[in-house]
């Protein structure tokens, strides 16, 4: 995958006929690749606070200065990890930057600019199924171990299914009712990938049920507002 | 379903034929149900910081009373949520009290005991198959919205896949290589399972790479350690 790759074309040379009941999961390094959000970090001139950042946990300063040019708000740096909120609005370890390491050229991978529009481009390409599209990626969890693929764009797909409309005889239903599903979508994807398989893009078929027409809000929808948050 | 009720017995006659390459999602209620793992409200006595919290979050005492005998650390009391730290060291709302509203009869559905272990008893009663089991519960996230369902019990699957072992020609991979495998069975599981459509056990077929032979450490493997949480 290189800048300017159709990467809709090449989806449909590889999956054959789509339907409207499909959803692909699409793994975010493949579309920033595509859209060509990279970084070679010989280019990068760290700064201060880089370098400071790097030498206290142990990173490259100039891949630490990529991750603060994609970073609206440094959460914690800590135990050789930088949580960032994203100008997306995302919480992630080192604002979704990785790392690829192509030969004798080392180049960091940053998240799309607008995740949800690449989603939604994508989707637009692949008419007439138009099928739900989700961008994945892997982001940590303060309080368990190990990743799991979350949604960071997505186009055509119910995003938060909201239960709340559920009958409560008592008003005293205690646990939250909206259910992440595109985010849900996302692990389902990465466990059909399987262990390190290093496939870029997964179909679920059959998902007539979280498949929309409209394009709808994407995993913007998904970001906690400031003023709900209890962990910042 | 009721406190003593057969649950391997239930499915297995609901499953039909259960192969080892099997992996059953089945969600933590109906696991604390047959456990008898409930307390009617009318039984209950708040104490009085019980009390003190009910009153600040608009929520039943007696309620709150049941959810602090499950905690042993409260990390949050505001916008009406409690977030706890549970007896078994999982970070959630409520400590993972739900209510039940049976006619006349307010009762509180508690988290089983030792989740993993209810996990592998299904799973040893369950043999000669001895599918892989995951019992879910849809827990929130500090920094998106919605819940997605996560496993509290395991047994026979892969809860944690360690891809650390990968090559890494500049030691500077940046992004976390564990995966939280038996997370992601439990979101595919709730996808499966489609909305508020009540069914308690989902069953995965064709799981050979995620199921063991071995019952493994249980979804207690994916409790983060205090001193590698930064958001406490």
């Amino acid at each position: 995958m290189q800048a300017g790759d159709d990467l809709p074309s090449l989806i449909a040379g590889a999956a054959g006929e789509l339907r409207p009941d499909d959803v692909l999961v699409i793994a975010q390094k493949i579309v920033s690749k595509a859209e060509g959000r990279t970084r070679a970090l010989a280019d990068v001139e760290p700064g201060e606070q880089a370098l400071a950042l790097g030498k206290a946990n142990d990173k490259d300063p100039r891949l630490v200065q990529v991750v603060l040019d994609e970073t609206s708000e440094l959460l914690r740096a800590d135990h050789g990890v930088l949580i960032c909120e994203t100008h997306h609005g995302f919480v992630c370890a080192n604002a979704g930057v990785d790392m690829s390491n192509s030969p004798g050229d080392d180049v960091a991978i940053l998240l799309p600019v607008d995740p949800d529009e690449s989603a939604r481009r994508i989707r637009a390409a692949l008419a007439p199924a138009r099928p739900g599209v989700v961008i994945s990626d892997s982001f940590g969890r303060p309080w368990r171990l190990g990743v799991t693929d979350v949604a960071i764009g997505a186009a055509g797909v119910v995003v938060l299914d909201d239960l709340r409309g559920r009958p409560d005889a008592h008003g005293r239903e205690l646990r939250a009712t909206e259910v992440a599903l595109a985010d849900q979508i996302a692990a389902a994807g990465d466990l059909a990938r399987g262990k390190a398989s290093g496939e870029p893009v997964v179909l679920i078929r059959g998902a007539d049920r979280v498949v929309t027409d409209d394009d709808g809000p994407g995993a913007a929808a998904l970001r906690r507002p400031h003023g709900l948050d209890l962990f910042r």
